[in-house]
């Protein structure tokens, strides 16, 4: 799917394709067709950050809290969404060691506590230890530093996301 | 639930509990949970609603996108959201005559058409002929009113939501 057949989408299509660029925040994609036609894929990934860093404070805070920790219950639950699932197995968040998993379980504690909002790194770009050595490093930054810096991780997501998406068959059906 | 048990609430149960008071946007009852403590109901619902108000005019069409259609294609199929079917089955959206089905049909998509997002209303607080006579009569507004008109709709079903969920066994339960 090429940026032209994403301009003819009604929004029912564009939200049942990219509803979930931003984990749980349909809203997002939702307001951006607002903004079609886009010139091309960069301008809607450009619409999508623009309308995020348009956000409040508290909204920033809100999408971070709709998404899942890393390695918590969602995934041992089964109900991470589909994407998430795939992040995190391909950072191979379904296999840590024991003692990893408890590490990684403390750490994301501490840094909800420390923050009221969930450590969020774009799994697809770092590795399991990264991704552990980052986590505790972050746990340091202050407040305003970590919400900034979890909304550019967010942003990357939605990237690779819809790069997935305009790649994938099943895009291509609609 | 009193407003108390509310803001001692996490963010995670927060989110658990009121995630849907606006139809699949988390982001939002995400993003109030910054402005706890409320120290009313009230006041709770009035964050909601005036994190919405700041939103600029494509993020309040996003809200109304994210809203399904009355008597449409999630009802038929089961996805509509708990909390959505119980407000159309109130209305009776679930037991239309084959006239009032195809009538209702053909007012959302013309709706749509014009507006480019769904008809919103207050299923609980209507019948099912005030709905249709609604419908009707709501395609011919210009679309900045009913932009608004939409708005006013998803800020009373967040109310009834919110009550509903403050009064259910469920919501005790944590």
């Amino acid at each position: 799917m090429d940026i032209a057949a994403v301009n003819v989408l009604s929004y029912e299509d564009f939200v049942e394709v990219f509803g979930n660029v931003v984990e749980k925040c349909p809203l997002i994609p939702a307001a951006v067709w607002s903004c079609r036609p886009f010139v091309s894929v960069k301008a809607f990934e450009a619409a999508i950050n623009e309308f995020i860093d348009a956000l409040p404070e508290s909204g920033k805070e809100g999408i971070l809290r709709c998404h899942p920790d890393l390695a918590g219950r969602d995934l041992k639950s089964g109900t991470l969404t589909r994407e998430s699932l795939e992040e995190q197995a391909v950072a191979g968040m379904d296999a840590l060691s024991s003692s990893e998993a408890a590490r990684m379980a403390r750490l994301n504690e501490e840094y909800k506590k420390r923050f009221g909002f969930p450590f969020v790194i774009c799994a697809r770009m770092n590795e399991k230890a990264a991704i552990l050595q980052q986590l505790s490093e972050r746990c340091q930054n202050e407040r305003i530093v970590e919400r900034a810096r979890g909304i550019e991780e967010v942003k990357k997501i939605c990237r690779l996301r819809i790069h997935t998406l305009l790649l994938s068959d099943r895009t291509f059906k609609l």
